[in-house]
């Protein structure tokens, strides 16, 4: 094994441009290399850039591992460097921060940037590889950026993070060297690609082999290159990268015109000149070989076909998880990225989750309009493994936001809380549905609780606690908590948040399931000054009057007194343990005729 | 002109299978036909089929029009013969019935069918047009069935249908020929292709242009026909028509396994292996050069590029319409077709709308999982044309449906109809929200009034409204009323639905912005029994108990009193008019104290 600091780049980096190159280095490892599919590689080298200092201990290192076209030159090295591919996220001060991690972005084996590639020189041969380089996985991928890392040495990693493939990778990661980070984040990505997806693969890659240039592979040594198979392919690709309303909006306005830009390949319609010059722009710095065998590894990728394989790949994982997806993603839709959460909670990993509101698909991971959603969180999740890690840094602790868009109590103090936390035993696992920005499971936390999680609907109380440090998914209680253990959490709470699902009967039953008990808290409709209001003055009850909701706007769609809600336990076979009862309006305990004389109930349950 | 009953084809027909063109007739028009875009076509000729007979007062004939890849064999003709791509719905005895309608279906020009298209002798060269094939544009194809249908001596169709580019045809029918047809039924289509398709068809036409074996267009008499571009072009196409849904049911469970089908084409993954099959099946049907001309003639085709416009471009329509889409569509997405919906809706023009809740994607019209659906709709549909155009036929009004999933009273007598029905002046035009399977507009209709029209969410009760006749329109009330105008109707009535609906303040307030007067009536949560049940009892008023309903499973989620109403009204400045209260229980009216004593309040109300 040698390693070069800069600048030694074989004569099949024909692509890469000089100034790019400036900052990368490159590592060679000159033994076998091992593929997953049988296959071995005489030698492997792998082109990588570094941000940042690595520190005494080595454990502030942060792997990006980039997505399908993306490379190793993630963001300026200075600012007179050319632009990187996530400059948005990785910078001093930035999300990632370069001030406090070491930032490593390797060039992905198979690629067409210096790393061993189609392209690569086969020691064999003398001769560039071409249709000669061997099918590989994203398995072998993450191997070879393992090799790296141990080359640095660097034991293990703060956190590895990537999207899309990259995402696939940080899968890898965490499944395959899981004593060897500490933390993963991965975005706009599955377990495997969608039928769909991988349709739209294999009509690329037939427009590459079936260019008349292709030459079975090798037209290295041609004079043409298959420019026009690649640009097909990549047309087709950059449509699955947008969004349906991102396109929209782009290109509506003047579909029927072409774009004032140069492309001979396409001068029809705003949308397909415009995707013919980024394919003529992609064709200059990408290499046909790369795409066919990178799209080939992605499709290849599977870490469980099924809910139970996938389950079951989960198993080995140590790491603490993040996973992102965003709502209007097609090519990775948010609901494979829940797959992947649902395994991992099955497995009782660390995970948290977020499905991003978002207009701009699959690429949004890449643009700066969802930066100020995703770049807080993950800095969140950065900053709590860093504490977790290194016990002499300071806390992470964000204090408690004020703003709250969801509870209908936010402005107050929550007295429930302090009654709730008493029915909590010391040491206990909780599960808080509804979760909101995170309040109760900071108390838990302060009172020293260690497994603890969370639920919740709305996006911005996600955010917020996964800013805080907890982990928290993004599930929608009216669904149920199909990936949730029976009997997985201690206790399994409720609170102030019964009287705003539709499916009471569903949610109630999960909880139970899931908890050895149940706590949970309610508005009473039975409290003497609802009934006066209505009894005396006609008018429906006002709740959350407060909160300056009325009956046409109140969150509340479901109205229970406490004698409704003890006969529907009753009903449904449901025992009914602890009973408090609180009358929050004056700030006490009631022990006497809780149905008049309370306003909220909190009972502790088990079935 | 001549005309040919059967069976003289020119030699460019060579695509034909000769059974299948046994009962396809030909007419050709020898004058100049003129396209919209400035070219012209020294003859023209249309190869197409018929089924049933045509009446003596011509005014049973239904013209379909084929998408994309169809043809003019629509169905079987007899046992023996071949099948046609909607023998689901046509036929003896179904939904479109040949024992009833005259069918006829021409191949689209600038197809591969017979129609003159790029495969014909060009009467100039005595060569085939290839890529001298002008351009053509979707109002070119309707001009030359307009001819078809002169040469057949009708003067108005019963009705057009079309699906994908035939609701394309469907469209323009009704804006070209407003006084040549009776009804339209347009289904998976939209005013414009987004500018996604869009992006699709240009990635297809150049995998076609691109092939080697294209030559320019002239490759009629080449060994070789541009196979591979076209194959591309269709995997592609195929995609686009299944629902992501769809093509995980299909592929996901081999999906790293080729399927057991021959294709040299590409070998890979089942949904590879299945793609490329069809493909390679599509080529020897299908002529790369009409697969050019139709995809640019979807793609030139704008009705409208803002709702402004597409409005204007629905003025000059005359006939009564039918939208259909499919949820899971996401090549012609659900929206477009409610784009027409709103334009029509906006120029008070007769139109009926359901988006059909369905896995299938945009093929889902073609296929018999959706047939119960749809089919008894447009048979509806077309009945009720059929009464309407020939007053001697039997009425076509279906019965009152004896199950109504949505409304909370089904099962009970309206006693608040007949109530409501007083409130509406003799001759007044009605728009029901909410309008169930239809009981009120049945009632309005026996009153004799003309102008009546509904809004309903639920899929099912849409179906059966429109099958009974009337024109209703799947809205989501708490979206609003956007496309109707300020004072369309003379009354806006919201019965019973108030209580079920989110967004209270909006629904109202676009009420009356609709109707000169609104006339709503919910259930009067201040109840004498109601006040007793939380009063004495402490329970939460079970005000739909008589359904099975409780606190925990209710469909409202709204609760108000009568005085609650008014003083909404007070503070919104809405103005209250005629007040009936119900005492449903009893069945009688109260006159006094009707916040306790009645259950149900109707109103009329305008701002």
């Amino acid at each position: 094994m040698n390693s070069s600091p800069k600048n030694l780049f074989d004569s099949s980096d024909s692509n890469r441009n000089a100034d790019e190159l400036k900052y990368a280095q490159k590592a060679t490892f000159n033994e076998v290399f091992h593929l997953e599919q049988g296959a071995q590689l005489a030698e492997m080298s792998i082109v990588y850039e570094t941000y940042g200092t690595l520190n005494r201990n080595k454990n502030n290192a942060v792997l990006i591992c980039h997505a399908l076209t993306g490379d190793s030159h993630v963001a300026r090295h200075d600012e007179n460097d050319v632009a990187g591919w996530w400059d948005i996220m990785v910078g001093p001060g930035k999300s990632i921060d370069t001030d406090r991690f070491f930032v490593i972005c390797p060039n992905v084996l198979g690629g067409c940037r210096g790393t061993t590639g189609p392209n690569s020189i086969n020691p064999e041969t003398g001769q560039p590889y071409g249709a000669d380089f061997p099918t590989i996985t994203i398995r072998d991928m993450v191997a070879a950026q393992k090799k790296l890392i141990d080359h640095l040495g660097i034991k293990k990693l703060l956190a590895v993070v990537g999207g899309s493939m990259g995402g696939n990778m940080t899968l890898q990661w965490g499944v395959d060297y899981p004593d060897h980070l500490q933390g993963a984040v991965a975005m706009a990505t599955s377990a495997h690609v969608t039928s769909q997806a991988l349709a739209f693969d294999v009509v690329g890659r037939n427009a590459i082999v079936r260019d008349p240039d292709f030459h079975q592979g090798q037209y290295y040594d041609e004079e043409k290159k298959p420019l026009a198979g690649l640009a097909i392919a990549r047309m087709l690709g950059h449509i699955t990268y947008l969004s349906l309303q991102a396109m929209m909006e782009k290109f509506d306005a003047d579909r029927h015109q072409a774009r004032d830009i140069i492309s001979d390949f396409e001068t029809k319609f705003s949308v397909g000149s415009y995707l013919a010059y980024q394919a003529d722009r992609f064709g200059q710095r990408f290499d046909a070989n790369s795409y066919l065998t990178l799209t080939m590894a992605i499709d290849l990728f599977e870490l469980g076909k099924t809910p139970e394989q996938l389950t079951a790949s989960m198993e080995k994982s140590k790491c603490r998880w993040l996973l992102v997806s965003y709502s209007s993603d097609w090519l990775f839709p948010p609901f494979q990225s829940k797959e992947l959460v649902n395994a991992l909670v099955a497995k009782e990993k660390p995970v948290s989750y977020c499905n991003i509101q978002s207009n701009c698909g699959h690429d949004a991971f890449l643009l700066s309009h969802e930066l100020p959603t995703y770049g807080g969180m993950i800095q969140g999740f950065l900053a709590n493994l860093e504490s977790t890690e290194d016990e002499t840094s300071t806390s992470n602790v964000e204090a408690e936001p004020v703003f709250d868009p969801t509870n209908i109590f936010h402005n107050h103090h929550r007295i429930d809380y302090d009654s709730l936390v008493e029915l909590i035993p010391d040491g206990a696992s909780v599960l808080d549905l509804g979760c909101d920005t995170g309040g109760l499971l900071e108390r838990l936390r302060l009172r020293g609780h260690s497994k603890i999680m969370g639920v919740e609907w709305d996006e911005q109380a996600v955010l917020a606690s996964i800013r805080r440090g907890f982990d928290v998914v993004q599930y929608d209680l009216n669904q149920g908590l199909a990936s949730f253990n029976d009997r997985q959490f201690d206790c399994v709470v409720l609170s102030q948040t019964l009287q705003t699902v539709m499916d009471v009967e569903r949610v109630l039953l999960e909880m139970l399931r899931v908890g050895k008990r149940g706590i949970v808290s309610f508005p009473n409709f039975g409290y003497h000054e609802y009934r006066r209001e209505l009894a005396e003055q006609g008018r429906a009850p006002r709740i959350d009057a407060a909160d300056g909701f009325h009956w046409y706007n109140t969150p509340n769609v479901r109205f229970l007194s406490i004698s409704d809600f003890v006969s529907f336990c009753d009903e449904k076979e449901i025992q009914i343990h602890d009973r408090i009862w609180l009358d929050t309006r004056k700030g006490r305990r009631v022990e006497e005729s809780p149905n008049r004389d309370a306003n909220l109930a909190i009972l502790t349950l088990s079935k």
